[in-house]
């Protein structure tokens, strides 16, 4: 048996000092003895998802670190989609995000999410799956979790050059938007402008006439009788990170976009319904996961997405809160695993989301990794002013999960 | 009203340790209780303009901090100093940093600054402005600060891979050096090596016989009678800072290459003849004008020339000692911004000089940003040594801008 390693993922994880909390974050306000406990034996920093003062999506984050450079292999959050519901993409295909929504008549916006819609979703998708488009073009549709589906054009010629019609959240009220294209000139970009708004109009006329939205109406409910689309994009040519360092890999998450780059990335996704990515997911179910795949597999990335849940809603108690669960939830993996010695635990986080701005910040990640083989610094706990005077200094995201993997020995050399 | 930034931009503030003042630096020995005080409530750190040991000048300096990677967009300073004088280039265009020179009959320079001229350049310029040249090619040409000048070839197929015929610092009695090109079988650098040796024989003619020449020759003064040219450059894309994060940014500055800077990357420059971008410079009208332009713009940066001069001439007294007034000047900004407890104060500087060398260093710039939201770290004092263990770690100018925009949330995120 080799060596394994263990990556916690907080979403959101870092913060800014908070007034009421006399200027400290709610990771170092929490009570988290097992992180502390890793900080103490372990080396600590600050890693910055791409580079110092960038902003990041979770989908960028979690790219960089599955070792990606995001500026080389992201492209739109329509491919991480696909992934997530193991849609293979084709070169010359353009995937989009979408979403089943609530619209009027005349194009106005009831529910960007047709009330987040839960059921009969895959049967909405079914009879929109296999439409026929202008020039030849084929519509790939899957539903994913709750009111979210995936669409992929296939045909020539086509672009991911293209405007979303999803005005975005709080739009209700709001015309749908014309999809442009986004490049001058382009004949593929307008094809696919085109072609989008085509799917757009065939699919409303199917969805208007489906059984399962006439039932929603009967039941009192807004029908999903309309296909928002954003975050067009075409597949970049990617080497796996299971493949690249001949490693098997295992991903627990509940959230689609994690799941997503998991796939894309070559790894195992392990999910369960009571992970919810959400404040209320079953982190205790998630630690017995992450155990039973350090049994199977080299290195294991356990998500949570709670800490960025509590910052959006700018809930610093409730972050704490959190932080404390999954110090319990990682106790718990490193009491189980007790005897393997040769595991590697790592704190990170796929960016910082600040409680007071309520919103992702360009603030660099605390991190951590311990176990054996790491040059132990002089932090004694986990939080952001602890760990910008750790030993590993300042890094990215990529960097941060190569130095992970260095420490399990299946890293390459390069040179001789 | 939203967030505010205030970049305090020291030219030259990084030194290295000085024997006779017991290897402390001039930042370290000048008595600066407003930038310890910042440094104490805020983060320090130390900033590399472009990368760990590599030495820059001013113009590369600043487009990083203003948040440019110079290895892309830099072309020379011609550009700048024509953006400095409010020319705008086109694509084709070639424009040079011009110097008014006196040079003998037969090709040898007297003085490269025709004596540090003042008075009358304006009408210099005008006379060869709107010059004719061979193939169609027109001359744009306007003086700048004292000597200085700015030539604009506008025609077809030039390059800005051409040599110099300013042979640089100290060269009196030197002869003025042909212009080649640089490019090999380029016939579009051959071109212009010949419209710029042609450019400097007309103009020559018409300096020799200008009105304003014959005055200074009457009274003892050395003619203006030749035009040096170096630093040839092409525009190159670039989009504002101003224009990608939609904010409003003033640069209080006196020196011409600033200025330039500052105006192609879409800011408001705001200059008084009293700001010398020397030594004597008033330190506290550009207090006052700072203390406005806060009112008024999203960000300001005020530069202060006054260190990189006193290192210049390896004097680290007078270095500290303009430390001093500085300081002094950031205690009256920060005072009477005292309501606006949203304005983050940063301090910085566009590279190194130490005073025993004389020359820019590769020395990193220690660096502090104070203000709401901030980590704040255990350094104390504003300096080399102190800000080396500070919470930022160690990053380039281009980051360190963009970590002050990250804290007055005019950043956006890159995927989502």
């Amino acid at each position: 048996m080799g060596k394994k390693a263990l990556l916690l993922i907080q979403d959101g994880v870092g913060d800014r000092p908070i007034a009421s909390l006399k200027d400290r974050t709610p990771l170092e306000v929490a009570k988290t003895p097992t992180f502390d406990r890793l900080a103490d034996t372990g080396i600590c920093g600050l890693m910055d998802p791409l580079a110092p003062g960038i902003r990041v999506g979770t989908d960028v984050g979690m790219l960089s670190l599955f070792g990606y450079n995001p500026l080389r292999v992201y492209c739109g959050r329509g491919p991480i989609e696909a992934a997530g519901v193991d849609l293979e993409m084709q070169e010359s295909d353009v995937a989009f995000r979408a979403n089943f929504a609530t619209v009027t008549g005349d194009g106005k916006i009831v529910s960007r999410r047709a009330a987040r819609i839960r059921e009969g979703t895959a049967s909405l998708a079914q009879a929109l799956d296999g439409m026929s488009l202008s020039d030849g073009t084929k519509v790939i549709f899957r539903a994913a979790t709750e009111h979210r589906a995936v669409l992929i054009l296939r045909g020539e010629r086509l672009s991911h050059m293209v405007t979303p019609s999803d005005p975005g959240p709080d739009q209700a009220g709001e015309k749908v938007l014309e999809i442009y294209p986004t490049l001058k000139q382009s004949a593929a970009a307008e094809r696919t402008a085109r072609l989008a708004a085509e799917f757009a109009a065939k699919s409303r006329e199917i969805l208007r006439e489906h059984p399962t939205n006439k039932e929603r109406i009967n039941k009192g409910l807004l029908p999903a009788n309309y296909v928002l689309l954003r975050g067009a994009g075409v597949r970049r040519p990617m080497r796996s990170l299971a493949e690249r360092f001949s490693i098997r890999g295992a991903c627990i998450a509940g959230e689609s976009t994690v799941k997503g780059v998991a796939k894309m990335t070559g790894f195992t996704v392990i999910s369960d319904p009571s992970f919810t990515a959400n404040l209320d997911t079953d982190v205790m179910k998630k630690a017995q996961a992450a155990i039973d795949a350090l049994a199977e597999f080299d290195i294991v990335m356990l998500h949570v997405k709670g800490p960025d849940i509590a910052s959006h809603d700018n809930d610093p108690q409730e972050k704490a809160r959190f932080f404390e669960l999954v110090d319990n939830a990682c106790e718990r993996i490193m009491t189980e695993t007790a005897g393997a010695d040769d595991t590697i635990f790592a704190l990170t986080g796929d960016h910082s989301t600040p409680c007071e701005i309520g919103e992702h910040s360009a603030d660099p990640v605390p991190v951590v990794i311990s176990g054996t083989g790491v040059l132990r610094d002089n932090v004694k706990s986990y939080g952001e002013h602890a760990c910008s005077s750790g030993g590993l200094g300042r890094l990215t995201g990529n960097q941060f999960l190569l130095s992970v993997l260095d420490l399990i020995d299946v890293t390459y050399r390069f040179g001789s």
